[in-house]
């Protein structure tokens, strides 16, 4: 049966993989509905050549400018729309089966939990959906009856190792973590890392963002945090377990001690695909050379280096506005160190007295969320502002 | 619900194995009938702890003791049987629901095929069944409707990693091999292998015969049989793939390209306890410790320098009779070979002379398998016998 599928973030990534998937099964997979950004060209070779039912793009003017050029290609029967609404038009369209939400930020939000409000089937790329809006978005999951499919090649493993059991016969998860570029620097040389230093990332190509939290292991703790939401697990059955060859993409540990593990190649489109066809699979070039596995390496991460990891599970354990204000303070924290603002030692410490002030209530809608998410946001900045103010400042007059 | 068990085999090690486990679930497994062999103290030992309904032992004389013993112990109620029809009358017990076939050799055929007519769950841990009469007894598990389960750490490990998928997903069966001691052995030194230097076994401890199959890696030619008439799987979707630290049991690679691995402790009670829950898992305290799996290593096998890999194939593929008499030729040249009577590298030529000479029609009950069985034997026998006499000869007269 042929899939109808919406993707919120096409022009990204992992849009860009997922219509490479589609482009390799025609016979079961079609584009409905784009949700591209503020990349207005990519946004009108995508209409073009997938001619959606509908597509989205960031600003009105640039939905005016594309609507006309589709008109002028013949293809004014595709709808085109622009704007968080356009994004939530594209994520609840009528006819669309499956959505994937790869919008990065807490942008894919509203339309992510409106796609599971919608009855669709998400699969997810977007890190805030499950770490900011995770007990929000599980819970109407769960009330809709349908799966939300992890497409990120850790827990997409564990997606998979699961299937060898029950929930309630898994003893822990086992995400596997590459490490980082710091896995064997001293501590104490933490302070004088570069920005330089820390996007050069041993294993992986990613965006800015992402490689520095890499770098902290904050990206690991993140992934605690929806491996909690996702498959309903409390943090401390949820490991995390330094793999530098990130071979194993990760394990599911089952209560009479057998061990799953999944490996593949390390190709976005395999998740993507695995998440399209799920419970199926369906054949794939995408193979992995068994021969070539060898000296894995596994060791306990170090909680006093990294302690975004630390502050990941404590926010993990806390709920509510408190993994909302990690993601926040996070981003505006690793910002400030790419702009030169604050050392690679610092971002912890801006996270961590960002979630102290902030409160552990639960979080009862999406604006809930933003509303949390943009308070964190004030408060980092003005914690990065202070100190850096505190720094400038004179000494105060001995006499005070 | 109390699970109620016979134990063909219940004094050998797995036999052992499954009582220890039945001793740490008491409220989950009852153990109803027993099929012990040659050792009667063990058997009246087991007999007065476990109380069985019914207990086997080999020999009349045997039974006749033991039923005397037990009447003096106030244990008169429990039936003693013996022989054959013994080992039968407890793998069909009316009150059994699952049986584990652990009797060495082709002795226990019989009983097992008998346990899956009856519509029994079987846990699978005699090699013969599957090697030797595996057509047979799948397709009666099949006619059945029930799962006939391996109790042995590869096909365990598979089995596991089959809940990942479909059936018709599977790309690939990976049995990992350790490659026995002689994987870096020059091909010209195996004509010189002593029994001593293969009976040392690099990381298992077990009977003399398993460990000779390790070293010429006709074991893991067995279990690709095994893997082949369990899974349902042809011979070419069965790989072996030599991985010298055994820390992964098995794998399933799906046509995806996602590969699942399995690993646990290697003690044998943990597929036991497996097979016994299936489909459930059960807490045990039986935990592989995560951190110590490092520098694993992936070789193909050499069939130049082990041919009775290659022999095992070539036999899995023609079926019928050719696996009878793979095994039956091995039993007896491995016991030529541990007496002294041939060298190692006259182990697979007395196989494949005994392939040779073997037809591969359809057997079509177990009589015939035996019957196919002993044919193998006498002709191997014969083989050896011819060879070695052969060697003792004058050379003929130059003249002839």
């Amino acid at each position: 049966m042929m899939k109808r599928i919406a993707i919120l973030g096409s022009t990204g990534s992992i849009g860009r993989s997922t219509l490479s998937v589609a482009e390799a099964y025609p016979e079961r997979f079609q584009i409905l509905a784009l949700a591209a950004g503020a990349n207005l060209e990519a946004a009108f070779e995508q209409a073009c050549r997938w001619q959606p039912r509908v597509i989205s793009v960031a600003a009105e003017k640039d939905a005016d400018i594309l609507r006309a050029r589709l008109t002028k290609e013949g293809l004014g029967a595709i709808e085109v729309v622009h704007g968080a609404a356009g994004t939530v038009r594209v994520a609840t369209h009528v006819e669309v089966d499956f959505v994937v939400s790869a919008i990065v930020g807490v942008a894919g939000l509203e339309a992510t939990y409106e796609a599971v409000r919608a009855g669709k089937i998400v699969g997810l790329a977007n890190k805030e959906c499950l770490v900011a809006a995770g007990e929000l978005i599980t819970a109407e999951a769960r009330r809709q009856g349908k799966p939300l499919l992890p497409i990120d090649s850790e827990h997409n493993a564990v997606h998979q190792c699961l299937r060898g059991g029950r929930m309630e016969e898994v003893e822990r998860i086992w995400l596997t973590a590459s490490g980082g570029p710091f896995l064997n620097t001293p501590r104490a040389d933490f302070a004088a890392i570069t920005v330089a230093q820390a996007l050069n990332h041993p294993t992986w190509r990613m965006g800015k963002r992402i490689t520095i939290d890499s770098a902290t292991l904050m990206n690991k703790g993140f992934e605690v945090i929806e491996a909690c939401r996702l498959f309903h697990m409390p943090p401390e059955k949820v490991e995390v377990i330094v793999h530098p060859q990130s071979t194993i993409h990760s394990m599911v540990e089952f209560v009479d001690g057998s061990i799953l593990a999944q490996f593949s190649v390390t190709d976005m489109r395999l998740p993507i695909l695995y998440a399209l066809t799920y419970p199926e699979r369906i054949q794939s070039d995408m193979r992995f050379p068994v021969m070539d596995m060898r000296h894995l390496d596994f060791c306990p991460p170090d909680m006093q280096k990294f302690p975004c990891l630390r502050l990941a599970y404590e926010a993990a354990r806390a709920g509510g506005a408190k993994t909302v204000a990690l993601n926040a303070a996070d981003e505006v924290a690793v910002a400030a160190f790419l702009a030169g603002g604050i050392g690679f030692d610092e971002i912890p410490r801006i996270i961590e007295d960002t979630l102290s002030a902030t409160g552990s209530g639960k979080l009862e809608s999406i604006a809930q969320v933003l509303e949390a998410d943009a308070e964190a946001r004030r408060y980092a900045k003005q914690r990065i502002a202070d100190s850096s103010g505190r720094v400038k400042q004179p000494p105060a007059p001995s006499f005070v």
